[in-house]
C-alpha cells in the first residue's frame, strides 16, 4: 500500500506534495520522500518516519522549484527497507528521471531476471526500478516515447507519477488497480492516489486518469494523452472500497464512505440478528456499522473508543500487560456493553488475531452476546496488486471455514459480506473490480515467484 | 488543563507512569515530564513534546525505580515555557521533593506577593511552586505534616501527586474541582487524572479520592488518610463531561461518553429540529450528536471527516489556502450534506471561529439549512481552576446573544443546551458542580489579578 | 571549572555571546547555556553538548535582543546534572534576573544550611544559587546594591556576569581568583573568561575586573564601579597559567603561552637532562616542552600526534584494545622515539594513571630512556575554588614520594618544576597567587563539608 | 579526497570499521557510510556527519557481522550529494556487492558514455558505480574474475574494499597512486588507506598492497593475490607526504612527519633567511616548519594557536567580523610576533586567500617582517587522481609569478620548495611520485570533459 502526489506549474510544488502526502498518510505510514525539480536539477528528501515529523520548515524550502512528486510508504520489515524508498531517480544518456509508483509489477521476477542475464545492476529490491532499465534499454527517440514503450512491457498494477526537469508523466495500467485523479490548482495540475489530498489543498477534482492511459504534460503546461493497448476488462481493486482508501475521498466513481455504509446495509440484509446495540471497530468499520445499523433498526453506539495519539514509535511497555497492542489503540465504554447483546462491525479480518482480542475484550466488558459481522468476503489469497496481504498459510479465511472461525473468534455468530452483495452495491458494473483477494481468481498472471514466495 | 499520574511501589514504575501520560495526552500536548525515584535520588525527565515521541527507550530505563509522577501540560505560548514544565522539584532542608499538579490556584498572587516580601525567590511563574515554599516555612516536624499545613494556605483547584524518596503523596482540594483517581497494580498503586489510563495498563480502579482527602503512602505501601477542612459545598468542573475528559473514562461518579450523550438527547428535548441527518463535529461532539439523533429519530451521519495524523508540529503551508486551519483537521462528504436539511453539533463553542469555518465548509458542501446545537450552555466567563480559556473579551457567549451568534455563524438556529438542562441529566446533585464558566458564579473568590489580567 | 561570557547594548547580543562560548569551550565541555534580553523578558537556552553542536540558526534568533550572558560548564557526573546547568534565573519581587558563575563558594554549606532553616528551597546544588536567595533577604533598595550586600556574604572564588531586562552587572571577588576581562565592540561592552574570546569577535582589550570589583551597566551603556571590602592579599589561580587557560589568553596581566615557556625553561634550569629529543605531551604541554628544549639545547619534536577529532560522546569500542583511552587521542611517532633517550613534558600529573600509559606506549615505541619533566609542582591537595580536582585519595602526589611516582611511572627520571621556581617566571608578585593545590594553604577558611566530601 | 577501511574475519567488524574510519576522518569529513554483512545479508549506515557524530550505540549494534567496509567522503557541494555516499552496494545477477572507493577514474567520462548508450542507468554521479556495470557485464563466472576484468577496463586512481557476503575484495590500481594498507588483527584481516587508522585498534602493520594488486580474502580467510597488467612505472602522490596523510601515519615506505620535516629542512637550504622566529601554519605546517628551524637555526615557536573545537557546522556570525574565517580557526601570539622578524611556513598554497589573511593577521599583530616558506612547490594544475583541488582558474600558482604572490600575499620574501628538492629527500625513487598538479605531467591520458569542467 502507498501513495503518490505531484503537484506541477505550482509555486513551492514541494509544499503542496508535503501536504498531500500527509492527507495520503493512511497509504503508507513508514516512510516518505519528495523530489522537486526547478527546471535545472533535482531536490530530494527521502525519510523513514510520518510526513508531518519529517521537515523542519527550512528543509521544506530547500527542495525548490515549480514540479515535485512525492511517495508514502506502508510500513515493511527489514534492515535493507532505506534504499527501497521512493521516489527513485536515475541518470539515463539523456537526463535525470525521478518516479513514484503505487502499485505492483506481476512480471518482476521475469523481467529482473533476462535483465541481470544481460548485464544489468539493480540498486533496490523495487520492481519499480524496472521501469528505468526498461527505458534506458528502448531506442525510441523521445523520454515520453520510452516511457511509454517501457510500460508495454511491464504488467500488473501501476499509478505512477514521474518527473524531468522540464516533463511530468502520469500513467495508470490497463486494468485501472489503483487509482490515479487529476485535478486543477491555481494555473497548474495536481495528481494524485485520492480526492482528499486535493480536499486539503483546494484543488479542483478534474477527472480520474483513464485505466491505460499515459499523461506527458511540458513546461508550458501542455497536456498530451496516449493510451496503452486495451485489455479485455478493468479490474479496480475493490479492497480500495472496503478498507484502503480514506472514506472523505471520491475514487473509481465514487464516495468511499456511501459505499462502506451500502455494504454495511447490504451486510445486515444479508446476515441479520436480532441484538441491542451495533458497535463499530473503529475507525475502519464505522461506516458499515452505520449502514447495518440504519438498515436493521438496531442502535449504533461507540463500545470501542480509539486512542487517537497511536504512534508507530510508542515504546512497548512490560510484556505482562494482557492484550497491550489492541488495549493501546482500543478502550472499552463497559457502559455500553455490560449484559447486553452486541453486535460488532469491522471491514475485514486478515489473520483474526486483532478481532479475537477485541471480542475478549467486549466479553469481558461484561456483553451478554457478540455477533461479528463483517462487511466484505473472507481473504481467501494474498494479493498481488499492490496491498501487503500476508501469505495463505497467515490468512484466517484461507484455513478455516466461517464455522471455525467463529469458534476461534469466540462469537455467538458470524457474517461476512458475500462477494456477489458487496459488488451489487458499488458504482461500477460486478466485473470492473479485482477480487482477487477474495477469490483467487487474479485479472492477468502473476510470475510464480510471487505466488510462492521462499 | 493538564493530566497527572503516579506509579508507587511497581517495578519500572516510570515505564508506568509513561503509558498513564500517554492515556491522558488530551489533557495537555505541550510538554511531559516524568521524575522517578529508587528510593536514593530522583531521575528526571521534561520535554516539550507528546509523550509518544519524547523517549528513546533507553532514556525511560535510566529512570529509575518503583515510584515515578508524571505530568502533561496544555498549550501555552511564549518563549520561556521551558521552566514551566512540569512535574516541578526542589531541595528543602530534610531532602528533596518533587511536585505534579492539575489545577490552578485562586489566591497564588496574593501570597507569591507575601512570599516575595519575605524574601523568597521563585524558579517559574507556576502557582505550584508556592506549596513548596510554604511547605519550607512550615514549623511542622513532618514532611506530611508540611505538606499539609501547605494545603490549608492555598486556595481554589488542585489534585497533586507528589514525591519524596520514599513517600507518595496525593492530594484533592475540598471542592474537588478536578477529579483524582486511586487504582491498584499488583502489589502498589496507581494514581491519576481519569480511569482510561488505569484501562490501558491494566490497573483495577478502587475510587475517587474524596474532595479535601490527602494521601500519604510510604515504602512499604502503608497507606493513611487526612482531611482538610470541610467547605459548604462540592464544585466538580462540569466542563471534564463536557469537553475535557476522554469518553471512555470514568469521573465524578459516571462514565463521561454516557454523560455526554445523555446531555445530546437533552439538547433534542430543549431545541428540537425537523432536518435529514445529524451531524457532530468530530471527535468530540460525536456522543452528544448521537443522543441527540436517538432522541429525535433523525440519523445520524459522519458529514465531516477528521484526519486523525494531525501534529501540533505541522508547517503552516501557503497562507492563501482557505480556512486550512479547520481543513487540516476536517473534510466534508459532500454525498451527505448535499441539498441536505443539516443538524451540526458540537459540544461547546469558545470564540465562534471555528464553528464559523465548519459551517462556512457545510454550506459550500450543498447543505440546504444548517443547524447548529451546542451540547452545553454559552461560556460567558472565564475558568480559574484549571481549564485555559480566553478573557471575557474572546468568549462569543459574553458578548453576543443568542440570535447575534445565529447570525454570526450564519445557521439557520442555533440552541444551546441549558444549565439547568445539562445539570439534571448529571449523578450528582445539581449545586455539586462548578459552572463557574458558564454562569460566572465561582464557588470561591478568586484574586483580582486573575479576574483582570493585563 | 567553567567560562562566562556576555555582551551588552549589541545588536544580536547572543550571537555574540555564542562566538565567545565558542572561544571559551575549553573551560567547559558538559554544558552550555545562553540567556538573552530584548529589555523586556529573557529567551533562554541550555543543552548538554558543546557550543558548536549546540545551535540551529533559527533557535539563535530565537535569543532576542542586545543584552545576553553565558556559561560553559565542565563535566560531572550523576542523573541529576541537566538542573545544574547555568545560566540560573529567578523572579525576584521586582523582576527577573539570570546569573553565571565561574568559581567556587566556600561557605556555601554554611549558608545553604542557614537558609534551608530559614524556609527556603532550593532548585538546583549550585552554590550560585545562593547568591539570589541572599539578594532577595537583602533589605537594599536597588537590585545593584542588594547584590553587592549578597556578594559581601559569600566567600571564595566568584568571577560573575548578572543580567536583569535592563542592567548587567559583574563581579570578581577579592581575591580575584578567577579571571574577568573587559572589552569594547563597538558601541557596546563584552566581558568574560579570558581574553580569546575577544580575539574571536574582534573585541577590543580594555582591562581586567579588578579583585573585589563590581560593576554595574546600565541599558544606555552607563558604567559605575563599586568595590567590595579589601582582603589581605591577591590569590589568582596559579592553575590557569598551568593548565586551565588557553594559551593565546592574556590572564592575570600576562601571556598564558609565554607564562608556560617561562615555566619550562625554568624545569630545564632546575632538572636538567642529557637526552636525545624533547617531546611533549600535546596539547597542553607543547608551550613548557618548546621552552624546556631551548634552555637545555636538546631538539623539540612530536613524539605523539594529537587526533583533533576527539569526542566526548566517543562509542567505547571493544574493552579488549589496550590502552584505547589514551590511543584514541595520541598516537606514537615511531621514527622519533626509536632507540632514542626521550624527555616526555607535560604540564601537570593527577592521577598519574595517564602519564604511566602515555609513558607505556613511549616505551612500546623503543624509546631507549624516557625521563618525565613537569611543569608545576606535585598536586598534593584538592581545589576548592572553581577546579573539579579529585579527593587526595585520588592525587597521587598526595599519597606517594617524587621517587615512588617515578617507579609507578616507570621512568628513568622524573622532575617537577619547584612551587618556587613556578613563581619567580610569573608577572605577579609571587603571594599574589593562590598554590592551595601544590600546598594545602588555602588564602581563605573552607567549610569542612567542602574539605572532608562524603 | 577519501579514506577506506575494511575489516574481515572479526568479531563486531563494523565496531572496528567505525574506529578506522576515525582515526581516517582528516581524509574526508563530509559524509561517513559503513556496509557490514553477517554472511546472510548487508547492513548499511550512511550519513551526512562526522564520524563521532554518527551513531548512538545501538545503530552500530545493528551493523552485523564479522566483514565490513567503510568510507569517508570529503566535502563538496550541492543539493544531490545524499545518493553520491559510499559504500555504494548494488544488486548483481548471482548476489549482492558492496564497494568504496579512494580514487578517480579517468577514463569515467567515456566508459559512461558508452554504458548509457548500451543502456544502463545510474543512481549517483560517482565513477565508482561504473565498476559494477562493468562487473555485471562480463561474462567470466565468478565475481572474482568479473570484479579483475572490470578493473582491467578502468583507468586512473583506485583504492578499493569491496564485499560481498562472503568474499572481501581489495585493489589497488597500477600506479599506485593512493596507498592501500594490509593488517592483521586477532585472527581477522584488516585493510585501510593510512597505517593511523591501524594504531588506533592496535592491529599490526603487514605491508602495503602492491600497485596493480587484487586480493581476495574468502569466508575461511583464505587469500589470494593476483596482479593487473603492469604500467611503465609507478606514481605515488605526492601531495599525500605534503599534506593529505596523517603525520603519523607511514604511506608510500615512509613515515609522513618523517618526510614533512625533510622537506622543512630541504626548504631552508633552498630558501634561507635571517629571522627571529620560525612560526608554523598549524597544524598541516608543524613538521616543515620544525624542519626548516632545525636546519638554519632560528627558533620555532607557536605564533598561531589553532582552536581545536572548531566544526563544519558552525554557525557563521555577523558578517562584519573581519577574516572571521580564519579567526575562528588560528588566533594570534602577538608576544612571539610583536616587532619580530617571522618566517611562516605552510605544506602548500591553493588560492591564496587563506594565506594572505594569515599573514593579514601576523602583521597586524606587530611582526616587523614576515617570509612565507612553503614546503612544496606552486600548484599550478588540478589533480585528476582522487584530490579536489580547484580549478587552474582559481589556484593562484597557475596564474601567477612567485614575484606576483608575494605581492599578493604581502610578504617581504617567498619561497617555494622545489619539485626537484622535494623528491629528493622523499624514500622512492623520483619518478615513482605523481606530481601533476606541481607540473601538468600526469602519468596517463586523461579524459578531456575531466580536464575542461563546464
Amino acid at each position: 500500500m502507498c501513495g503518490i502526489f505531484s503537484a506541477w506549474g505550482i509555486e513551492d510544488a514541494s509544499n503542496h506534495v508535503y501536504l498531500g502526502l500527509y492527507a495520503l498518510q493512511h497509504r503508507g505510514q513508514e516512510s516518505f520522500g519528495i523530489v522537486s525539480t526547478d527546471g535545472e536539477q533535482f531536490y530530494m528528501k527521502k525519510k523513514m518516519c510520518l510526513v508531518a515529523d519529517a521537515f523542519h520548515p527550512t528543509t521544506l524550502k530547500m527542495l525548490r522549484g515549480r514540479g515535485a512528486i512525492g511517495h508514502v510508504r506502508y510500513s515493511t520489515s527489514g534492515p535493507s527497507v532505506m534504499r527501497n524508498m521512493q521516489p527513485i531517480h536515475a541518470q539515463l544518456h539523456d537526463g535525470e528521471v525521478a518516479l513514484a509508483h503505487n502499485g505492483n509489477l506481476v512480471n518482476a521476477p521475469t523481467l529482473r531476471r533476462q535483465l541481470h542475464q544481460e548485464g544489468m545492476i539493480f540498486q533496490s529490491s523495487l520492481d519499480t526500478e524496472l521501469i528505468f532499465h526498461l527505458m534506458a534499454r528502448s531506442q525510441a527517440t523521445s523520454l515520453k516515447e520510452r516511457f511509454f514503450e517501457s510500460l508495454t512491457q511491464v504488467r500488473g498494477a501501476y499509478s505512477l507519477v514521474m518527473m524531468t526537469h522540464n516533463q511530468l508523466l502520469l500513467a495508470r495500467d490497463p486494468y485501472g488497480y489503483r487509482p490515479l485523479i487529476l485535478g486543477e490548482y491555481r494555473d497548474g495540475l495536481v495528481a494524485g492516489s485520492e480526492t482528499c489530498a486535493f480536499d486539503l489543498i483546494g484543488a479542483k477534482f478534474v477527472r480520474e486518469l483513464e485505466p491505460g492511459e499515459v499523461v506527458c504534460v511540458d513546461q508550458q503546461g501542455k497536456t498530451t494523452s496516449d493510451f496503452l493497448p486495451r485489455v479485455a476488462r478493468q479490474a479496480y481493486c475493490v479492497f480500495e472500497h472496503v478498507y484502503l482508501a480514506r472514506p472523505d475521498s471520491h475514487v473509481f466513481g465514487e464516495n468511499v464512505y456511501s459505499a462502506r455504509k451500502a455494504m454495511g446495509r447490504r451486510l445486515a440484509q444479508e446476515h441479520p440478528v436480532t441484538a441491542d446495540v451495533v458497535v463499530p471497530v473503529p475507525d475502519s468499520g464505522v461506516p458499515a456499522a452505520l449502514g447495518y445499523s440504519e438498515e436493521c433498526k438496531i442502535p449504533f453506539d461507540f463500545g470501542l473508543i480509539r486512542n487517537h495519539y497511536v504512534h508507530r514509535t510508542f515504546i512497548e511497555p512490560d510484556q505482562r500487560i494482557r492484550n497491550f497492542g489492541v488495549r493501546v489503540k482500543l478502550n472499552l465504554q463497559r457502559t455500553i456493553l455490560k449484559n447486553k447483546s452486541v453486535v460488532v462491525v469491522d471491514d475485514s479480518i486478515v489473520r483474526g488475531t486483532t478481532s479475537r482480542k477485541i471480542i475478549g475484550m467486549l466479553r469481558e466488558a461484561g456483553a451478554r452476546s457478540v455477533h461479528m459481522r463483517v462487511s466484505s468476503p473472507a481473504i481467501t489469497h494474498p494479493c498481488h496488486f499492490g496491498i501487503d496481504t500476508p501469505t495463505r498459510q497467515e490468512l484466517i479465511g484461507a484455513n478455516k471455514s466461517v464455522e471455525e472461525i467463529r469458534g476461534y473468534l469466540n462469537v455467538d455468530s458470524l457474517g461476512y459480506l458475500s462477494q456477489e452483495g458487496m459488488l451489487s452495491v458499488l458504482a461500477q458494473t460486478k466485473d470492473s473490480y479485482c477480487v482477487g483477494c477474495f477469490s483467487g481468481r487474479y485479472p492477468e498472471a502473476v510470475d510464480v515467484e510471487l505466488t510462492n514466495p521462499s
